[in-house]
């Protein structure tokens, strides 16, 4: 729908998330493999989006190459400032259940009762099943390894936005994405949606929709 | 709707408010009643749905029925660990208007300006005015009665829905239902829908479908 | 919209805001033009509705000419008590953003930038820019004049409502419109809709619907 919109749309996948990745790859690593994708493909003027742990990603890119973003759009993500990690970001009793899943390669994968739940709670127990057999384990130490920053999000002088899923239980609402993460952008523009933390499964042509209207100038 | 999608729909009518009922019950009788509906009609596989007040019923339901209940669904529902009474989540204001409503018999009646205001907040007049002539009064001593739980809600097994109406303000959005009281239940799934507390007054065919993507598995 | 559904519709421009206008004008002065607008008039079973600073405004009026007012309808509106002015109810950063931004003559014009991501950020960057285009400078003693009331807004018995924008960013939404000033209220009722600070621009027939929802008794 992007793409019929005019757009060139990029999907590069962040190091330790690729089939046959080593599970024991940082958050550095994994900014890395995004700054590698853009020189590359040598792009510029991007609107960079990232959702969940990629609000980390798009956050160390960013710093690193501002004048080729024209707007950060944050999609239920964590932001973060110099010194943070994301587990940070997120309340004891969830890092606690993280730390409890993590195997002998480093990698981590949310049970399926809590995707189902807490995670997919807008979508049909099948479309929560097929969903869930796409994932792939997690390289924990994305979440546990501080970013390090020349500048912080709020001020960064390149245009943000945040969009927020009205449903998404995925960190308890009464801690929440918005307004705590969000505001930490300083001047942003709010773009909400009913819908669940991964909404991409549940309803992906009402996600593109709110994507433009977050990214537009 | 419910019925026309394939479910049978049960409609107890708790102790105390069946007309002719004594208004001196309390929160075990009323419990009581809606157990010995469940027993008497051998229903299993249940899908317990409780709104307001009702959510301290299914809870005490439920500590006692486990096996039978397949999900828990709490409606603008109140939440109580062991202890606790439906007063305990109140604001003191509240309490207060309903500590000088109560009549001789125990009972007590909204104002209807409140009913109007607050409750009813989506309707047009007629339809609250509609609405409030059905009404009957309510036994308070279910409000000030403690529940007995051998198992509080976030430590049951058994799977359970919050659905939140976003415009209720029946109790101070300050304060309010979502996620305060929702988060009491451990892992939950969350469904909204726009709607005051009472909802299936002003939009019931909304309320099936939401009580439907509440319910399901 | 409003008026093809049957209801008269006044719109005057308040002291400091029509062309030409001194822009030293402060609060109560800005209060005595409605007041004075409605008694020219002859205006009777009023419902007035106050958007933003117009809060300020309707209060005020209220305060004098209650028995002409049927409801009071605060749209994403200041709800101040005695003694209070606007800026009182800013965050500190936005009220240093404004002395900044004051001058000479007393008024003070919001940076587009701030206009197009935290007012108007359901909007094309063409309908922000046509809009801002439209704007005129306010009068800044207006947001630093206390308000001089004999009866705060939750002691009247005025019927109130008030609107919330869900989107609306233009006050930080971590301490937000509603519930935080709305509840200044006491008993009122809710209404929301979708919309940023600016819906007027951006969807007036969904406010016209959501004014008389707010409106009707």
């Amino acid at each position: 729908m992007i793409r019929r919109s005019g757009f060139d749309v990029f999907l590069p996948t962040l190091l330790g998330n690729a089939p046959g990745d080593r599970k024991d790859v940082g958050l550095a690593d994994a900014i890395d493999s995004a700054v590698a994708f853009i020189n590359a493909a040598e792009l510029r003027d991007i609107v960079l989006v990232g959702h969940s742990y990629g609000g980390m990603v798009i956050t160390g890119v960013a710093d690193q190459l501002a004048p080729r973003i024209r707007r950060l759009v944050y999609w239920n993500a964590f932001v973060p400032n110099d010194g943070e990690c994301l587990n940070d970001m997120l309340p004891p009793e969830i890092v606690e259940l993280f730390d409890s899943l993590v195997g002998d390669d480093g990698a981590m994968l949310m049970p399926f009762p809590v995707w189902r739940e807490a995670l997919m709670n807008d979508a049909t127990l099948a479309l929560a099943q097929e969903a869930y057999a796409k994932l792939n384990p997690h390289p924990y130490k994305t979440f546990t390894e501080s970013i390090v920053l020349a500048t912080n999000p709020a001020d960064m002088t390149i245009a943000k936005s945040y969009i927020n899923c009205t449903e998404d239980i995925s960190i308890p609402q009464s801690l929440g994405w918005h307004p705590r993460l969000s505001e930490k952008l300083g001047l942003f523009r709010l773009v909400q949606t009913p819908g669940s933390h991964e909404l991409c499964f549940t309803n992906p042509a009402l996600l593109a929709q709110k994507i433009m209207e977050a990214g537009r100038d």
